[in-house]
């Protein structure tokens, strides 16, 4: 079952979190009392998952993967708190807990994030291989302008506006899926393959698990139960943001995911039973209730 | 004369960082714009500085400094950013002008920063040589919870405290020795030095011009003028912040930055007519008057 191999990944991936912020390393308590508190609240991890799974289905040694995923988890957590903080989407609630500036402060808010980023970096500067540094351009550019930042920028900007379909895939593609695709990519550069139709094949596949995974975020947002979700339910259905749900009606979002899920499952079938495992995925991202 | 050797090193990093945000570069204009607006403000970038001057007194090209020294520059400007937000110490003015917060919005302010400290090691991830990732493990580690980030919360946890002098160093050493000896062991590392007396004797240098640099801060904001320092005069002395001039008088810190000078001289003497240039520096930092 899926569901047990992400379950199984999950506490994987907590597990080499939680040694990454280890007591004896450090002297700032509060702070990293704050960064343990974001990166140990209860994630999905879907990223390091996404990359556990495509290494599983690239021949890549699992072990090889725990620094690189826990990188991107960082990077992930950091955007997070500072994403939820007042001056940005003001939000008090996430993963069903107070958000980090409400359970300390909004300095040691902006902190936390701005030190969990450095620890990604910091993470991957730990990796012995030659590849390492391909993996933290890989990761610099998910994370900054032209990714993950910018796309949070976009978001920002255009609250309030009204989005085309183009223009809300723009921005989550950014967004979200900058992080999704080096999730994917990872792999491809730890394998140290060098294949042009393998990598077309998994930046496609990342694209559109990664919309998916969006698409399915704001139905959840309408259909999904706070206490399974962890956030108000309807909350962004309610603000100015512009939603999938929204923009086409629920059923027609409903429709796209699943068109999401068919197009990331044909781009990677090639790779035949080794897909099996990253098609399973797909399916799941738009089938969990969280 | 040093001052004219400074100026032209300067202007060399001037020219990375400008190419480094080049507008073809990028889609989103505000977050750009802020991005250039904080990067390109009139900075004494003595981070960049001292690394081309360590560099030339261990005979490394200069041309390797570069980016480098753009990175640790990139990653000192996303923390003034951070620095002067309203939930940090609420700063209206920098370098004498509005500080990003006032001339954008917080919300692109806490963008830019974040997306300067990616940009930080994607600078770095240029880099072809093998000391690259040396480099990434340097600077992730001075602008982590154990460097510059946990040194700002030592800073604002103890607003309103009274600091005796060896809290007050511990503070600086982390919040912002951490990154001059950044500075001063890239080229360390890029020379690809393995010398345990030399790799001391640097991290003393760099710790003491570290802390004199600071020193000789807290004496301009009694002393200096708003127009020079483009600070407001005596901020500092006003607030609730811990300063030398405030803990041990205005001679005594005076003489405490030509102690830390000296000292920071005689560490690298036995380098010879090589640390010529540093000596100069280290005088320089005391002389200063902006």
């Amino acid at each position: 079952m899926i569901i047990d191999l992400i379950k199984k990944l999950q506490k994987r991936s907590n597990s080499i979190l939680s040694d990454l912020l280890l007591p004896n390393n450090v002297g700032q308590f509060e702070l990293v009392d704050a960064m343990r508190y974001v990166l140990m609240s209860p994630g999905k991890r879907i990223r390091p998952i996404i990359s556990y799974l495509t290494a599983d289905a690239l021949d890549v040694d699992l072990n090889e993967i725990d620094y690189p995923a826990a990188s991107i988890e960082l990077i992930h957590a950091y955007s997070l708190v500072h994403d939820d903080l007042p001056a940005m989407d003001d939000d008090d609630l996430r993963r069903g807990l107070p958000t980090c500036h409400k359970k300390y402060s909004e300095s040691t808010a902006i902190l936390a994030g701005d030190a969990l980023q450095s620890l990604a970096f910091e993470t991957l500067s730990q990796i012995k291989d030659d590849y390492a540094i391909t993996l933290v351009k890989e990761l610099s550019r998910a994370s900054g302008v032209m990714g993950m930042a910018g796309g949070q920028a976009i978001d920002l900007a255009a609250s309030g506006e009204n989005f085309d379909e183009v223009s809300l895939e723009n921005m989550h593609i950014l967004k979200t899926g900058a992080l999704i695709s080096a999730s994917v990519m990872f792999p491809y550069i730890i394998g140290k393959n060098n294949d042009s139709h393998l990598f077309n094949a998994l930046k496609q596949y990342a694209r559109c698990i990664g919309l998916a995974f969006q698409v399915q975020d704001d139905i959840l947002d309408v259909e999904g139960e706070t206490e399974i979700t962890g956030k108000p339910k309807g909350s962004d259905y309610k603000s100015d943001k512009t939603t999938y749900p929204k923009l086409m009606g629920l059923q027609n979002a409903k429709k796209r995911a699943k068109d999401l899920v068919d197009e990331s499952c044909d781009a990677i079938s090639f790779l035949g039973s080794n897909a099996d495992t990253l098609i399973k995925l797909a399916r799941y991202i738009i089938k969990r209730n969280n």
